[in-house]
């Protein structure tokens, strides 16, 4: 079995090309921990190139932070390119629920797309399954986190991912928590869609049978990157860039003897 | 009264949300320095979604930075909403006067958008004035700086905030001025931008009787931010981080003893 | 002959204002480049204003990195105004040769928009040239580096800049070659589209018989600030504020002490 560090180490070997139709506040960011951890980000959102782009990454990041609806076009037409290909497809959900638009955007996404993992907070993703009929009765806005993550995952036939205080992942049969990172991460903003490009750098170097493990490594390494940083930032602020500079300097060993990982046991 | 060091503490308790329609280049740093004041930051311009958006936020925010016609759009439909729940909207001119594009945008926003407060430099308001009719005859690029915002925040109907190396806000019956503040936050982009996005942070906790204290205490603890940062920054680009630890960590006690507001009288 | 320090003074002096056509990633960290070397950036894309914007620019600087259609006509159009005033034009053509569309749009440029300085990485030179027909059988991808960027530069009519390990920079009958800077560098994202706004600044204070020295002071100035950043950088993250800070700091004379040029013999 490749350990979180192992799974770092082929990131940095392998520098896979992550293709990001994100939003405008995470741009930067997101560039910036792909490169930091040793992928390569390309960002593109022109109808016009993003079939061409796709056709070269080896994993795509679609996130609805600021959507549009030529942007919305962009990102079918890339996962249509991205399914031919078999390259793992995340969708970042950001604030599901909040406006019926981004809720039918999701779930329109999520449906159609061939998405290989979802990440999302646990209301995102509560949110995101009402709206597909999963979860009658339940307003989304009241949603409780999602309790069985392992059954959503078998619902929509994707990875989940639900981050907050511990992170959770599941596929339709295992699962695993993640106690990593820090309660600065949620001080700063786009740290949530940064590592959702981050899933996509692990996901784009793992067999389709290792994602489950993969998408733990990234949260691993996302968390404890951001406790490092916390160590030494006197704020937010100065947490951001420290964070870039734990991601690049982590060493894979450190990452193991860092890790919290816990099993759950099938639901 | 309550304090700028009280109002600080308001916007810490509440955690209003502040949704932000705002030009590419301040998104992601108006929406940290919101989250490090303790506000809650949202971005959204898609004419599909910005009334749903508006309709649970307590201020929006409109900067014309990097303008489009569909933004422009948007920006009047949010502004609609805003108007109907009666929450603060406040206006960022950048560049009006600039090209007449931008001073039709602006101008048509401050005109029709039930603007509950205006944000910039002297240029921008004098320019903002002139292309309203009110000062005939005077160029805008070569305006002087705003002699009476009092009269100027009468004649439009708007809270007025004219920021430079002193800071001016006014009513149309009261103005005060605030001194605190740093020249490296002219030397550092879209420091304005995260200005004008705390300024509506400030007034979604406020009452309307008392905006001026409200936005008076944003200038102040923007000012504070920055000359704690200024002391410990070795230059322009630390400064940013370094402002934005500063924001997370100031105390209402120690804004309220830093603060050098100065009552003007009535013009 | 001025010197790279008495170009950077010349900019500092100055203060010239650069327009920005560019893309999402890059244009918070160029603005903040362009004011920390002290020039004055401006960002605008909308065709309802970049003629109006580029008439009062001193240089204008296009980048193709996150492209849509609409700002390829903005392109144009500011590109128009440039040509009359004679201003000077910096094309930054990220990614071409990786997607039809952009290798489409950047040709276009280059052969309509009188474009006076091309900065790129030399895969970027090589694929542009490639899409031109100069480089008939090669196939973009697998160009070599330029190998005479003074051939380049003559048959493209324009000053040629190529960046990497060691920059080069090249008219139709001169080259010089760059070898300051740091591999930090190519770990952050946008510091190459950085760059390209920071020889629109130095261009915009040059006479046009100067450019090629102008260019090659833009090159030594980013690199030298690069090798201070990097001397306290912790990782890449980091080095983007100390890099400005540097950018902010640096003297006349430390640059000129710092430069590390060497004239190629013409090919």
């Amino acid at each position: 079995m490749t350990t979180p560090g192992g799974w770092l180490d082929a990131v940095r070997r392998e520098r896979p090309l992550v293709m990001n139709i994100t939003n405008f506040v995470a741009m930067n960011f997101a560039a910036n921990v792909l490169l930091a951890v040793g992928a390569s980000p390309v960002m593109s959102h022109a109808r016009e190139e993003v079939a061409d782009m796709a056709a070269q990454a080896q994993a795509l990041v679609l996130n609805i932070g600021t959507l549009e609806p030529v942007w919305v076009d962009a990102m079918h037409m890339a996962a249509r390119t991205a399914a031919e290909r078999r390259i793992p497809v995340v969708l970042d959900p950001v604030g599901v629920g909040a406006t019926p638009f981004r809720t039918r955007v999701a779930a329109d996404l999520l449906a159609t797309a061939a998405i290989t993992a979802v990440r999302g907070n646990a209301g995102e993703l509560a949110a995101l399954a009402g709206a597909q009929g999963t979860m009658h009765g339940v307003d989304a806005a009241d949603a409780p986190p999602v309790a069985d993550l392992t059954s959503w995952a078998r619902a929509h036939d994707v990875l989940a991912i639900a981050t907050g205080a511990v992170d959770q992942a599941a596929d339709g049969t295992n699962s695993r928590e993640v106690a990593n990172g820090h309660p600065m991460m949620a001080r700063v903003t786009a740290t949530g869609c940064s590592l959702s490009a981050l899933v996509g750098a692990f996901l784009a170097v793992a067999p389709p049978a290792d994602r489950l493990d993969a998408s733990v490594a990234a949260l691993v390494v996302f968390g404890v990157a951001g406790e490092t940083a916390a160590r030494r930032a006197s704020g937010p602020g100065t947490f951001v860039p420290l964070l870039l500079d734990a991601l690049a300097a982590l060493e894979p060993d450190q990452v193991d003897a860092a890790a919290r990982i816990t099993r759950s046991r099938p639901a």
